[in-house]
């Protein structure tokens, strides 16, 4: 607990967290020590984050607001939550929300695992929300189990892509100035319009920016300002740096942000942040073969086919399956041999099942397996491998997405590079469209 | 030919196109009543468009430059350069592109049909490129097929979305006011930073609005702008408006635009704009059936389930199919019975081939084929059915994705009612994908 005036060093987050992620993280650490961070015996702050998530989304064009949309069966604001929970000195993570979308919002935390985050209810307006998030985190709240952080960021519940980089740049600013904040280059010109509807004037574009979040303040600079704020502000403005500015007289930082940082707005973002997540966990795949059977050495040649067709994708070898399934892998080729169908497949789907890797992503498993026509009819093969349908209905529950591959295996060398490299074009697309509606289908090549 | 002064009323367009259009659109209709075009004896305006697409598309962090991009295999520019072509009244269409591009933009106005296309070099700047549009439509210029026109839009490539309402809203405006332009409300704050990386002040958000395209100037004004504008403005400058401002005194009327008009900027634009263009063309699905044939019942019913299982599509039946080819409708699922396995399927094959209908879009058809297992086993209906793997190898290079269905049709009508379910998902599975990585799969409903 800590009570110092604004830019105040009251006692702060134990340091080794901090510096073991900067350690991890050249470019993060390069920006801390430029900044605050360096100067000598300097403690990182005990940070809070507080995101508000009360609106309702009327832009969206859809009943839903928009921090409660699906993505991939998920709602938007958990992939927000999840981006704040990676980074392990952000303490605690207060979420303002409408007494209607309480219940749902717990339901949202427990299902997905969010530990830090804490709820509170919601006022009319974006301020009066953060308002009540940093009251929630202020000491003279009774029977509150938050503690008072020396820094608080605030975020948009609706920017899933934040990166540690920028928050560790907000705080580290807000740190040294009392307020920091991120910005963009504007996109379009912005113009100021008569009374008339006609153009007044416009804007040079190169003097000014996009305020975009996050921000990060001194706590006690940020909640003096709302306790000063007058009613207007909180009715009508959206500007917390304004705030900081008009009560506190605080300048804030601004610090360039990423591309990432934009917010999901419109129905057309809900589309984009779908494929840029989909992209995100296509990037690994790991094929899974048991290497002491005879026959596996076509398991290898896929694995070399898919290293030479999928240039953007790092396709890893699953001889240490737990080291993978750490690395957060969500794709997986599982080859099985010709004499057992389905052996290799139930072995990693326990293993998947066993470590909830489904918890935050579909997990799309592939299992394929080799046709030689000379030991068994094409017909008969398919017919034996059937019972896919029912082992993806039954792991579908889990959120593992099960598709089979049946690649044809002639003698032919040519062939059967042909063969191979149409099963990697069908691995490749299945893992990239992650399709719950065609699970259980046996794909051919 | 016309050569009156600004605001005047030299020879028209004909106006029974505009006019048709209008007739077409009510929402169109009621705005253009409320402008200039409600005036006695007011003939439409000669329309022309010029756009800049000589950008090297550099935020998009991809070497093609953004209007080059492929949607669903075709430039991102030609899907906007359509969306101008649907417009009747639009008379000529002038693209800037650098010398380096210009034999790609060539194939494409050729492989896309872009017949109101013309093509000048682009200048180094944006303003440069426009500046060399407008050359090209302006009278003076010796061996020009172009016609100068009373009112030019003046539009971006990578805005693909624009609709026929909004070009007729500033071109009406244009007319009157002498220019006019989309704008849109602010998503950001916009800030101005002082020198040293801080906060200078926050601009009021409701004060200022984002300009967008398309915007529209009557075409000797903008000429004249353009004519008279500095070297500095000609480099630095991106704002039409701001230049029939300062250089002709002409303030520009501001019409409110849809978030259609959204920029195609960083990569997850790209991803939005696929999918926008992907749930548009799946809008729509035609069943195909040969309803002379006596089992030809379950295909009835197999379209009254897609009926209720897919909410926002529309499914019709492909009873006049010449008819719903000249709709446009990208998704076909034709219905095979059991006797003769792909013919109704290669008589719609021919028929979208001799349409040309795919030549902007994939077209997605789904080989619908019924499983009696009394009268067939599985496997030797699989195997027989294999074949569609060849066809759809020889459609594909028309932009012909075909799939195939084989639906299991037990006596038990429940076990029927999920069999047709379940098919329905698949359908909807493969028409919102549109993946061309799996054509040729037979899946199983």
């Amino acid at each position: 607990m800590q009570s110092g005036p604004p830019g105040g060093s009251g006692p702060a987050e134990p340091g080794p967290r901090l510096r073991g992620l900067r350690g991890a993280h050249p470019a993060a650490s390069a920006s801390s020590l430029s900044g605050a961070g360096a100067e000598a015996g300097c403690r990182a702050p005990a940070v809070a984050a507080v995101l508000p998530a009360g609106g309702s989304g009327e832009r969206m064009g859809v009943p839903t607001p928009k921090q409660f949309c699906p993505i991939l069966e998920r709602p938007l604001i958990s992939y927000t939550l999840q981006a704040l929970e990676r980074v392990p000195w952000i303490k605690d993570i207060v979420v303002a929300v409408t007494g209607e979308n309480m219940e749902a919002m717990k339901r949202i935390t427990q299902r997905y695992q969010h530990e830090r985050v804490s709820l509170v209810e919601s006022g009319v307006t974006r301020h009066r929300s953060i308002f009540n998030g940093l009251k929630a985190l202020a000491e003279d709240q009774p029977n509150c189990r938050l503690s008072k952080p020396e820094v608080v960021i605030i975020h948009d519940a609706v920017r899933p892509f934040v990166e540690e980089d920028v928050l560790l740049k907000v705080v580290t600013a807000a740190k040294e100035h009392g307020a920091a904040g991120a910005i963009r280059p504007l996109v379009s010109t912005v113009i100021s319009p008569s009374a008339d509807g006609c153009l007044d004037h416009s804007l040079e574009r190169a003097s000014h920016r996009a305020s975009e979040m996050p921000q990060a303040f001194l706590f006690d600079v940020i909640y003096e300002a709302y306790r000063q704020c007058s009613d207007y502000d909180l009715e009508f403005g959206t500007e917390c740096l304004h705030l900081a500015l008009k009560y506190c007289h605080i300048k804030a930082k601004l610090v360039e942000g990423s591309p990432d940082l934009w917010k999901v707005t419109y129905k057309r973002d809900l589309y984009a942040a779908e494929s840029i997540i989909k992209e995100r966990i296509s990037q690994q795949i790991c094929v899974v073969m048991d290497t002491k059977e005879d026959e596996a050495h076509v398991g290898h040649r896929l694995e070399e086919m898919l290293k030479n067709e999928l240039n953007q994708v790092k396709v890893t070898s699953g001889r240490d399956l737990q080291q993978i399934i750490l690395e957060q892998c969500y794709s997986f080729v599982c080859v099985n041999v010709m004499t057992s169908d389905f052996e290799e497949t139930q072995i990693l789907l326990n293993m998947l099942e066993e470590r909830n890797l489904s918890i935050l992503y579909p997990v799309v498993v592939i299992s394929v397996h080799f046709l030689d026509y000379k030991s068994v009819p094409f017909g008969q093969k398919m017919e034996n491998l059937m019972q896919i349908r029912e082992f993806a209905k039954e792991v579908k529950k889990r959120n593992i997405l099960l598709y089979g591959l049946l690649i044809y295996y002639p003698q032919d060398e040519q062939k059967l590079q042909e063969s191979l490299r149409q099963g990697a074009t069908i691995i490749a697309a299945i893992i990239k469209e992650r399709n719950p509606g065609l699970i259980g289908q046996l794909l051919v090549a």
